[in-house]
């Protein structure tokens, strides 16, 4: 039996990555893809809980929903799809998502959801800007995927994986690599309403990024395709026995 | 100088437990009040860069923003406090914020995004049912205020504390723990509208958590208030020597 692979993304049914992605999945399995119904940039690992949602079938295998990338997850493998998918992949994402944004990506949460359900997942994007290259990150995520499906992955572990968005003869290979930092970066614009009414909006900053050969954005700045293993276990083993030796705690 | 502390969370500007928590941390520090206008729970670390975000002074000290919890404290912290804070505390939420849930809460990303901001910071939450003593939470979210002050935390760590909503006398003190693991959950509810379209409403599970001494659902079923160090460097260092020598990467 082939394996079975969900396509999702945070971008929505409409953007070029998911179907480039989906192309690149059915070379290896039977692909189903369901995303959400318009974009759903950095709404992180947000689940609805305060409405229900809708599911969408456009064409076979083919589902939106107007929900998150994470209920897409949750939707596509607890009531659409035949069985449990050997595969969750999201992408390919418009744009890195790299070191601290992680926590912020609604692709990568699309991988972590499929992870907590028990399904190896990894998340893929295009590291740059317009015009976006998707085609390039191809054979990546066919590579990244194969590797996936044959070695498995470690517990509560998905991978994060940035493409250079670069010709493919400016591509340097693979490298494995950290979660990198991102310094401060006070990105959040000041802008008047047509009535006068101060607002603020968030974004347009230039961040300044931490050097370090093993980080994911040093690996992409060099022309590698960064392969970072991202852990659902969040948990600071070093600072919990710090805490416990310097927190006079009662009892426990 | 006495600190200055940003008081925030999920569940809104007008939830019961966020004035509680203001009121505890009026004993050691100068407070503001930076919350969502209303619930946005399980909306994740989200960002909004869709739309501009208004900031409304409700008194001295107290404002709401129509964004999540994330751009509550990245908007108090570059754009309302008249300094950097000391400290971030966020909650007291109503229920707990337990194992892989803290990927999804509000309240946790609150505490994340003050830690990706240079601000020791942590997130409090009532485990339990209604009705809610927000009061039983008062003294440890003055001890963990305290011992943040005091002692500093690691590198890119927040603290999750988890209280269990009983009695005081029914609390048997705190206990460091680890993030618990949530065993599969099927919890997707599907329901008809009116017009007789099928929907589907995410919620109403109860649950099965994995068993373990050091775990923070552990801790909190046995009566003891759980304290887990939550590490925003999500990279799987164990995975990474795996993947690096199984994984035939070029060049890197």
């Amino acid at each position: 039996m082939r394996p079975l692979i969900l396509v999702t993304n945070d971008d929505g049914i409409n953007a070029p990555g998911i179907h480039t992605l989906a192309r690149a999945m059915a070379e290896i399995g039977e692909v189903y893809i369901v995303a959400p119904d318009r974009e759903r940039s950095a709404v992180s690992h947000a689940l609805t809980l305060h409405r229900p949602l809708r599911i969408e079938e456009m064409r076979d295998r083919v589902y939106n929903t107007n929900g998150t990338p994470t209920d897409c997850v949750a939707l596509a493998i607890t009531k659409i799809l035949p069985r449990k998918p050997d595969l969750v992949a999201a992408g390919i994402n418009r744009g890195a998502n790299l070191g601290d944004d992680v926590t912020y990506s609604g692709t990568v949460s699309a991988a972590m959801e499929g992870t907590l359900l028990g399904v190896p997942s990894f998340a893929i994007s295009l590291a740059g800007d317009r015009p976006f290259h998707y085609d390039v990150a191809v054979p990546f995520a066919i590579e990244v995927a194969r590797y996936i499906l044959d070695k498995n992955l470690p517990d509560d572990t998905l991978l994060n994986v940035n493409v250079p968005n670069r010709q493919k003869e400016a591509l340097r290979g693979i490298r494995i690599t950290t979660q990198g930092k991102r310094a401060y970066d006070n990105a959040i614009q000041e802008l008047y309403s047509p009535s006068g009414e101060k607002h603020f909006w968030i974004g347009g900053g230039k961040p300044i990024w931490e050097q370090g050969e093993d980080m994911d954005m040093q690996a992409v700045l060099e022309g590698y395709i960064s392969v970072t293993p991202v852990h659902l276990d969040l948990t600071n083993y070093a600072a919990l026995e710090v805490l416990k030796k310097t927190w006079k705690t009662t009892g426990g």
